[in-house]
């Protein structure tokens, strides 16, 4: 398997303005690709530096991708750095001159005499088209490498290495691309998943791996061998049995229905049955709402979200004045009669509600912080749950919400679609 | 100046399943502390590799910071990568030990014979305790460096480097710590601001730099000179004039009462005058509520949200259902009416509402994807905008809540309380 480098380039990297998000995209795409990632490195914006570290890594992997450096200003080098290490004089290319005042009569002004620097590359490069911005990116051999230069811009970055560099990377290397299976899930820890798939026996050449993106923890199987699909399908299918009902979808096996983020999945779900929804939050603030709605047409299935912050708001929705003073707004009557007020004066199938102390103050003895109860109000009823969430203001905010979506999600019963041929747990 | 480097080990690094937040965070820490960081590196677990890491880092910067590799499983290499890169062979350490079955004990579980590996570190190394976690870190001197190895996870990381790394470092470097001032703006694009500041006299020592947090940009002064508070708050007032009104806050200069986020300062704002508002959401689908209850103590002036997203929704707000069919829900007419409906019902100072074309359908040539109408109503009356924003969904979303806060924090006309004697512009 041919290995890769990446390099960054750039003091507003190494000085930490800027996590670099370059390097996490770039490695996942290239491991897709086939190749074996033997690491990452950021440089700052000083030609000793640059150039030593240029011939470093040309003499260490077969592929090496560096971004930035590539701007018209006197901090940008890489051209520079790049005829520094490798010994090739920079040339005036006509073509990228060309390309860049286009760009610049495109939207009607003048080119800043700074850009005329950007056309100035490396002898004998192979210029990479930037159809995204104004930079040209540029590729050539040195030490045992290929080394592509791409803009640090993730927006022209991104589209200029997946149409213009990966076609040559297939002409230059012998890939052979590798498979990836996610299994998705919601409600679950990472620890008790790890430990649910402990002694999972795992084929010769699968590889399996663990992201949480929160609310998600993501389960991955991954190959680059010739492992038939039945074999992975099999693997994805023990993998759903073994973390049960947490897992909403499965992508990469016969998953052409599937997939998505949880939002997406339960838009979809709810679609499919002709249901809508309805929230009344709390806590949560407008979360809940932003989430369903942060899904392309969730208007087809969502009808409308109230964030009864003041107790005034709680009434004017429906909730018993005499009953907020009872039993205090995070309470399981309050809840309920929270999901059953915004079901009936919105006409949805279901109604769903928060309400908890997100902190950090407003926490007691009997209700802590991070107290939420959820609550479902639909055709068959209103269902509660009382749950007690970990971390600061934001982490419970944004987990409450999850717990809310999770309630609707096992009312609603889906069993992830795929894999196919799934045998009962 | 001293100078570091950061090193992250772990194949999940490497192979982009974890975006490396670590070496962000501890550049701005080791700047802030008065180091010249000087590159960072991420390398896979395997041990040749770790330990050629180790050996070149060591003889290349003053100080170096190493995270992940700490941990009790067979991938974690960091203790043997260590003791072969420096010949510095591992003593198991019984105060180690005590701490990580301690740690066990206190949580009634029984420690996993894996566990004891944690306790073997590097001949002559200094112990770094870890009160958040159960793996140790160490340091010691190889090379020409003095090496900080603690564990990948950040919740571990940043609590042991800030307590039991930070005051080493004050003893073993020379440090000059750096002063920083941040001019925080809203509604300004990057390129605007430099291309406003860019003949703005910089004193020798200090740096000016430019940082994105959506949909906030920041103006950052930072100096590790002997530059007197009056210089740098002079130059921090040239910037808040030649940015002008879209400045919200400035920090750092006698910033006391100050700084904060977009909502933060708002919300604040808006307590302090004794004033409340509510918002009615179409577009945003409450993100702009979320913005706003994502601060702390925002129920002493966030009222209450709806999220209008069905016209039955706009229309039981009390919007007219005669003038959503004539003009559409995306409209001026809406906006006001959104806006004044919720100021009515919600008894708030202000009413704030949003409705537009977030996307990805739904655009017309009339009105594309991305238009947008704001409406604020309050004791003057009622001011509406119409805007439109470039990007996704997520983003128009996110953009167009933050552009109905800023017409509320126009209309409150605060200016950045800092830095003080701010002449007019």
């Amino acid at each position: 398997m041919p290995t890769a480098h990446i390099l960054s380039q750039g003091d507003e990297v190494v000085t930490g303005q800027v996590v670099d998000t370059n390097a996490a995209w770039l490695a996942t795409r290239l491991i897709d690709l086939g190749f074996d990632v033997v690491g990452h490195a950021a440089v700052p914006d000083r030609l000793p530096d640059l150039v030593a570290a240029l011939r470093r890594v040309a003499g260490e992997a077969d592929l090496v991708v560096c971004t930035g450096g590539l701007g018209p200003t006197a901090d940008d080098l890489t051209a520079e750095a790049v005829a520094g290490a490798f010994g090739r004089p920079l040339i005036f290319d006509v073509v990228a001159m060309a390309a860049i005042e286009a760009r610049y009569a495109a939207v009607g002004r003048p080119m800043p005499e700074a850009n005329r620097k950007q056309a100035w590359l490396p002898e004998g490069c192979v210029r990479i088209d930037n159809a995204w911005g104004t930079a040209p990116g540029f590729g050539l051999a040195a030490g045992v490498a290929w080394l592509a230069f791409l803009p640090g811009v993730p927006r022209e970055m991104r589209p200029m290495f997946d149409e213009r560099v990966v076609p040559g990377l297939h002409e230059r290397f012998s890939l052979r691309p590798g498979r990836l299976v996610t299994v998705r899930t919601i409600g679950i820890a990472e620890a008790e998943i790890q430990e649910r798939l402990r002694d999972l026996p795992m084929p010769e050449g699968v590889a399996l791996g663990f992201r949480t993106t929160l609310p998600e923890n993501h389960v991955k199987l991954r190959t680059h061998s010739d492992i038939s699909d039945e074999v992975l399908r099999d693997l994805a299918r023990q993998v759903v049995q073994r973390l049960g009902s947490s897992v909403f979808t499965v992508e990469g096996v016969g998953a052409e229905a599937g997939g998505g983020s949880f939002p997406e999945v339960l838009g979809r779900t709810l679609l499919a049955r002709g249901e809508t929804v309805a929230v009344a939050e709390s806590c949560t603030g407008g979360r809940l709402a932003a989430a369903l709605t942060g899904v392309a047409g969730a208007s087809a299935w969502f009808l409308e979200g109230r964030v009864t912050y003041a107790n005034e708001a709680k009434v004017r929705l429906g909730v018993s004045a005499d009953m907020l003073a009872a039993v205090g707004a995070v309470s399981e009557e309050v809840a309920r009669s929270l999901a059953e007020s915004i079901r009936a004066k919105s006409g949805a199938t279901y109604g769903l509600a928060t309400t908890g102390i997100a902190g950090p103050g407003g926490g007691s003895e009997e209700k802590p912080v991070g107290t939420v109860w959820l609550a479902l109000a639909g055709p068959q009823g209103t269902t509660a749950r009382r749950i007690r969430l970990p971390g600061d203001r934001d982490r419970v905010q944004q987990l409450a919400a999850a717990g809310a979506m999770d309630l609707l999600r096992r009312q609603l019963d889906f069993t992830p679609p795929h894999p196919p041929d799934r045998s009962p747990p």
